[in-house]
């Protein structure tokens, strides 16, 4: 199979684009589609600050790269879970890639913050994975906010917006339905948030990142027994085996159709939004979501019988050699 | 496993209701679904006469059944189209079930009305089934119309619908969400559409079907290569399987939250009808869509050199003895 644009030797098929590229075009179809993505949707305006999410895995890796290469001012932001099997080794692997591509990061350490997520699994009674996501929303939230970002983007995939979508879909969340896309406006001084990556597959991100030597953290979270959506992604997986096209078609869909219907449906009920009393993030309570949970977890461990001279239950597993990393500017 | 009502053993399972029934207590649990559905959209006012189309196979046959056990006044409607390899078949499956049961029928026969589908196949440049669809829904609203029936009760099934409402989420359409559900009100003298087994799954149909010994015609048609929506229903399958009870709460979904988003958008830019001018079906062009359809047929049938002495093609594979029915009162 010969390359669509140069007719070289193919090394990339793409059935849903219905072609397929060597090394040199793919790089420049993925920009292409990022671009196309960012251009459509106003995602960032000249001279805007861009805090990219970066967990370490080949999405957020790939999006940072190509953000920088495109010419936008980005710095990352990496949240250390304190999960003693798993966030060191995803901690290096993003020091590594911004030290190698010398670009520019900030890590919050979930530990110095009193709600490592051993912890949060131990004393909170939620989903773990529900929790951690709040958490880690509310500190690229709040780093944003303090730090002066305009724009916060994250890695999210095709593959993740349509099972997203799907699931929301599936339930006529009217809600969701009503403001979910690329590329959510700033508002009560929060960024902007944008997914520059959303027309891409996660094939598509992994041949990226494999094709630009990303060394990625590609280990499941130990704590995901099953990864959600896992079984939506295969049905997409099928859907578009048999209609090439069909997952950027149901998204497109989506944003030309179904999102204005459901908007217009949707009154505005949202409640008012002040500076959190402890941390300052927007929240309609006084004490927002996540400094509560940061006081529950306080409270339950300084209760736990099992704990001697006031030490954090994730300790009990935490390897010794874990280094204490800073914020690094 | 138990009878979930009665405690005897049960002999149907039915994993979406977390249940299994024996035979008498889960004709009471179709009764219900039955009578829930046409409660819930008011489907049939007292006194109404209920026109019920009968292909034959399960779905419809199970409808009429339930629908005369119900007391309401019905009466069968079955559209002989003509192929010789199945419709004889089905229509004398349907003759059959009538007569057993003391039920009236109405036969319309599309070889006498000078559409007989393999006409349709041969001379009509689109795909058949869709054109065989179009000339039935034509036929059901004209008996409806011309013999005073107020509803119209077609056999479509939850796997149906929800097969159909998915292909068109998949393609966010706006028109067909807009105004889609198992009750679409009498407009522009064409009777109310009722769908009443549309709680009830393919499974649960079948299942009554066989316990009430329906002789059912359950050959495919031989013109549908690949019967449309087969691989959503197989998806489905998949998803009802993983999730007990998706099915019905998608499509109780959309009723609910799904449809008014819709309607609301959907502006009602239909044109207005005028009563065909060579059937009197209400159309928006002079002549209806069908009686274009027959013009077609005839036009193309006259000018065939394959024919002989102004025969038609159909008849080249028509069974000898298939015998002509009349209409019946």
């Amino acid at each position: 199979m010969k390359c669509r644009k140069c007719k070289a030797q193919a090394e990339i098929p793409l059935p849903s684009h219905n072609t397929a590229f060597c090394r040199e075009c793919f790089s420049a179809f993925f920009t292409g589609q990022v671009e196309k993505a960012i251009r459509r949707h106003h995602m960032i305006e000249p001279g805007e600050r861009v805090l990219v999410a970066l967990s370490g895995g080949k999405d957020s890796l790939s999006l940072m790269l190509e953000l920088a290469r495109l010419g936008h001012d980005v710095t990352g932001l990496h949240v250390d879970l304190g999960i003693p099997a798993s966030s060191p080794a995803a901690r290096a692997k993003v020091q590594g890639f911004c030290q190698r591509h010398g670009l520019d990061l900030r890590v919050v350490e979930l530990e110095k913050e009193g709600l490592p997520i051993p912890d949060v699994k131990r004393y909170v009674n939620r989903p773990v994975c529900s929790a951690c996501g709040k958490i880690k929303r509310h500190w690229f939230n709040r780093v944003a906010l303090t730090e002066g970002f305009q724009v916060l983007a994250t890695g999210h995939n095709l593959d993740d917006e349509v099972a997203r979508l799907f699931a929301n879909t599936l339930r006529w969340d009217a809600s969701y339905l009503s403001d979910q896309g690329p590329c959510l406006p700033a508002e009560n001084g929060f960024a902007r948030k944008i997914k520059p990556l959303y027309r891409l597959t996660e094939y598509e991100t992994a041949c990226y990142a494999f094709l630009n030597g990303i060394d990625i953290h590609a280990a499941p979270c130990p704590y995901s027994g099953k990864a959600s959506f896992t079984g939506h992604k295969r049905l997409w997986a099928d859907l578009e085996h048999t209609s090439p096209g069909a997952k950027i078609a149901f998204y497109d869909g989506f944003l030309k159709n179904g999102r204005p219907a459901f908007a217009r449906l949707e009154q505005e009920a949202g409640l008012p939004l002040a500076p959190c009393a402890r941390c300052g993030s927007p929240t309609s309570a006084e004490i927002c979501g996540v400094c509560r949970l940061a006081l529950t977890v306080a409270e339950r461990r300084a209760a736990d019988p099992s704990l001697q001279s006031g030490g954090h239950a994730g300790g009990q597993e935490r390897t010794e050699g874990d280094p204490a990393f800073r914020v690094e500017a």
